[in-house]
Order: C-alpha cells, then sequence, then structure tokens
C-alpha cells in the first residue's frame, strides 16, 4: 500500500497538499506522520526521516520501497499511476496550465508564505491586518491568486478551479487556510471559491485532524505565545 | 513552431533550463528574447510579456497559442508532447526520482539561489569564497547537490544524471554556471559533472551567446561595478 510521510497536520503545509489530493481521489494510503519537534539535524523529526528520504523534509510518498520526495513529483507520480483518477484535468490545454499554475505555486509566493505561515487553528486577523498594510508584496501575491483564480474559476465554470477537483485545488488548499487564518482580503469570487476547497470531505477531515492535534510548537508559532 | 520566451542569456536561470532541454533534444523552436531592462510595473520587459503571459515571468513556452509557464510545467507539457525525445527517463522508478530532484531545484536551494545569482561571463571566486566562509545555508545546499549528483551518478552510470540528457541535467544546468562563476569547492565527482554539463552542445550555445550580449544589467549585478 502507498505510504505517505508528513509533517504535523495544523502547521505542513506541504504535507496537506499529497494528502488532500490521494484522500480526495480515494485512492487508498497508509499515513506515517512524524512529528516537527525541530527541524535541526539530530533532531527526532530529522532522525525519523534519515532512512526514508535524501532531502531530511516532508512529504514523502513511498510506494513499495520506492521513495519520492517533493510535492510536485508526487502529484506527477500519482496522476501517471492512477489515470483512471484522472488527478490533472484531461484536456491537454487545460492541464497545461494547471501544471503551470502548480508549479508557479511551488516555486513562487513567498511573500505570503513567510509571512502568514500555515496554523490552521489560529485566529490571526491582526497580524493579518498588519502585514497587509506593510507587506506589498504579500498584497501582490494575493492579487495574482485573485487574478488566477477568477481567470480560470469563469474559463472552466468551477465550482473548483478547472472544475472538477484536480491537483491544482490540492496545491492551493494550503493558501486558502492562510487567506481564512489572517482574514486577509479578498473578492468576493476569490472568497467563496476558498470556502468551496475548505469545504471539500478531504480538507474538512485535514483540518479536523488539525485541530484534534493540540501540539503547540514555538518554531512555527511567530505570532503567538500560547494557543 | 514553438515559441519560446526568454530573458538576457548571461543572467536568466529560469530561461536557460527550457532553452537547454529544447536544444539539446533537438525540438525545433523560435526564441523570442525579452530584455531584462528591469522587473518594475510599467517596465520595457513587463510590458512586452504583458499579453504573453499573467505572471509577467520569463521563460513562457507558446504552442500555437496555448501559453505555458513555468519552468517545470514547460518541461512536463514536452515530455508529454514529444514522447519520441524521452526527456524524462523511460524507467518508472528513475521517472520518479528525475521528478523528485527538479521539483526539489525548482522550490529549493534558496541560499544558493540567493547568494549566487547566474552571471555566466563573470568570475567571481573571491566573492564565492567569502559566501563560502559565511555562509552555513549556502554550504547546505552544495552538500546536498554533491550528494544527490554523487548518488545518482552512481546509480545510473552517467555520464549524466540518468545516464542519457533529461530534463534533470536542464534543470541543474545554471547550477553548473553558478559554482563555476563563483568557483564553489565541490568533491572531483561533482565538479566532473559540471564540466560535462557545460560541455553539452546545447549549453556552450547558451553560454556562447550570454558572452555575446554585453548587456551589464545593475540590478543583476550586485558583486561588481562594471565587466
Ligand atoms: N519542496 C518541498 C518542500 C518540503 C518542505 O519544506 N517541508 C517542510 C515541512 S512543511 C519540512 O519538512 N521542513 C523541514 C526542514 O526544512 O528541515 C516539497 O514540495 O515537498
Ligand atoms: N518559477 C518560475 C520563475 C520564473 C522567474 O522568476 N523568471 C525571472 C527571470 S529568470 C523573471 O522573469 N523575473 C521577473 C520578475 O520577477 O518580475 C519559472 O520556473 O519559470
Amino acid at each position: 500500500m502507498l505510504q505517505l510521510h508528513i509533517g504535523n497536520k495544523n502547521y505542513s503545509s506541504w504535507s496537506m497538499r499529497p494528502w488532500v489530493l490521494l484522500r480526495q481521489s480515494g485512492i487508498a494510503f497508509e499515513e506515517v506522520m512524524h512529528r516537527f519537534d525541530s527541524f535541526a539535524p539530530g533532531s527526532g523529526f530529522k532522525h525519523s526521516l534519515e532512512a526514508i528520504s535524501p532531502t531530511g523534509k516532508v512529504p514523502v510518498l513511498v510506494d513499495d520501497g520506492l521513495a519520492i520526495w517533493d510535492t510536485l513529483a508526487i502529484a506527477e507520480y500519482l496522476a501517471e499511476q492512477y489515470p483512471q483518477h484522472a488527478l490533472w484535468p484531461q484536456d491537454r490545454a487545460a492541464r497545461a496550465q494547471a501544471r503551470s499554475v502548480c508549479a508557479e505555486m511551488h516555486s513562487g509566493f513567498t511573500a505570503l508564505r513567510s509571512a502568514c505561515p500555515m496554523n490552521i487553528e489560529a485566529s490571526l486577523p491582526d497580524t493579518g491586518a498588519l502585514h497587509w498594510r506593510d507587506n506589498a508584496a504579500l498584497r501582490a501575491d494575493v492579487a495574482r491568486l485573485e487574478q488566477m483564480w477568477t481567470a480560470l474559476l469563469q474559463q472552466h465554470g468551477g465550482p473548483l478551479l478547472f472544475g472538477a477537483f484536480s491537483i491544482a485545488d490540492a496545491f492551493f488548499a494550503p493558501v486558502c487556510m492562510r487567506l481564512h487564518s489572517y482574514q486577509l482580503p479578498v473578492s468576493p469570487k476569490a472568497a467563496a471559491y476558498v470556502e468551496r476547497v475548505r469545504a471539500l470531505p478531504s480538507v474538512q477531515q485535514w483540518m479536523d485532524e488539525a485541530l484534534a492535534e493540540q501540539d503547540f510548537l514555538d518554531f512555527e508559532e511567530p505570532y503567538r505565545l500560547q494557543r
């Protein structure tokens, strides 16, 4: 059976993507959690990943001894292995577009990612408002998301970015978490997309399990002293 | 015919990847250069890309009106459209591994990328030595490259990462340029791989054309006042 190695559900935005992709598509897998005690060499986290991945990061998908690390490679691997699930859009042009936005997400949106780390159980509207006021790169990242989502929803007719659920929605799910936690102002169309992603059963389950963790990690909490 | 929109060859590390991939594979394409006058809104660069890509960045591949932006999406698109060129390794496990290292490159190695921006015609050994002394994250990035390359070359027998030329070599070509320009110390095996990449005809041609540009751009030159 496929094994997906992940980190804390409350914090690990990268882990969330392949987990949501697998769960939402109904592909069976075993989850292996590696607690984020610390990312320092010699930490429990690094130690437990040592034998699994050369990067010492999560997520890692293991298929019968074959390790695939890095989210986008995992997504492509799954798309290839499970063609019946149409994880990428089936139309050639839509698929090229979906890959473009996922690769853009994979290497970009750094201002949003660094100012607003994923923290599902936190509600940080004041932090969000200050960043929104002071951080032009963050505002540009959000403007690009709005433009992208609005165009795709219009072109493909919704409810998700390429109509039905695809890898692209899994890729933007952590961003939807951030927009919600930090209450960043977005257009009604973008806000409605965020709510549709949050309502996906797989995303609901991930969020429930994140809330149940109750594991406050200082190094993942730039904005709080406690829960 | 395929159109590849790129930036200055001396500086544009992202543009180099799909260009080398296409040229080395012998896939015909038309090159469209957008000079890096500036990345500010309203610059000539941004203006000329406006109608082509929603991100205002290069590279962009245009296939008969369909725009694919972002390097990794371009690579996947080409692999899909030109199966006869085997741009990814043909073995399933090797392909998963190749995708893992490319996705890792796509979103990682940030210390190396920010400290040592690509600058093909520059020779900056002293800058490299200072960064090497002071920047532990840079040393960690280079250590990971060495470990990755050594393991892949041994596993697949060389001369390139997966034996024959693949997308992976195109993805690491800009890193090879950086290691050379900044003369970062690497193991003999890694250094030999860098030399083999630099000797690829497509890489040679890119380098020759970069040298011929003679276009000194201040904002791409953190370490020099002039050529
Ligand atoms: N590009 C990687 C990034 C993975 C990543 O950075 N994961 C974080 C957790 S969300 C991690 O494992 N960090 C450990 C570290 O940085 O040492 C991917 O797409 O999988
Ligand atoms: N993730 C993108 C990055 C592309 C990118 O950042 N390109 C640079 C040139 S090397 C650019 O166009 N920069 C313009 C800007 O940042 O405004 C890709 O893989 O294509």
